[in-house]
């Protein structure tokens, strides 16, 4: 089964995300490093609202990373995590809140 | 540009979400209702792990309703949001969190 892990990085106030950085460093790295490990795509979202007017999107931004398996995800993150893992401090002082999802539709 | 509303629905203790009618019965929902108001999609997501063995997924499910643009969604709302937010009682009694994203990467 693929899977979709959610990389979601929260808008706490006070921090920063260099969303230039981010689109055009991190994005191609991710693909450079997973694209042979079975990554199947990167699909980037922007909170822009919630459906209450006065709460803000709780995340800036939100990563969907596809794999073909979860297996194929462990040994991508056995093989180069800790690039990418590292990168992230060079867009970000808010650290992300990551999830692991089965495709289940 | 085109959207995805991210519907996240919290793992929380003591509550109930019925996988079975959420798929067979919430999924057709939303395509019927939304289908002809600009739905490109609806991907569902149901959380595995995370990173850390000892904390588990903070989302059950995560779905991914696309739409093609942000004014499709808020013609689709109007049209028949009242349906498809009043189906979620049906099948748990821990609301979502909703997010409306921008498509940009």
């Amino acid at each position: 089964m693929s899977i979709t892990v959610t990389v979601m990085y929260p808008d706490t106030p006070g921090t920063k995300f260099d969303m230039d950085y981010y689109l055009q460093k991190h994005g191609p790295l991710v693909h450079k490093l997973w694209g042979p490990h079975g990554l199947t795509g990167l699909k980037v979202l922007k909170g822009l609202a919630t459906p209450d007017p006065s709460t803000p999107p709780p995340y800036r931004i939100m990563a969907l990373v596809g794999f073909e398996s979860l297996d194929h995800f462990k040994a991508a993150v056995n093989a180069h995590g800790a690039e990418v893992m590292g990168d992230i401090a060079n867009f970000t002082d808010a650290p992300p809140h990551i999830q692991i999802n089965d495709d289940v539709a």
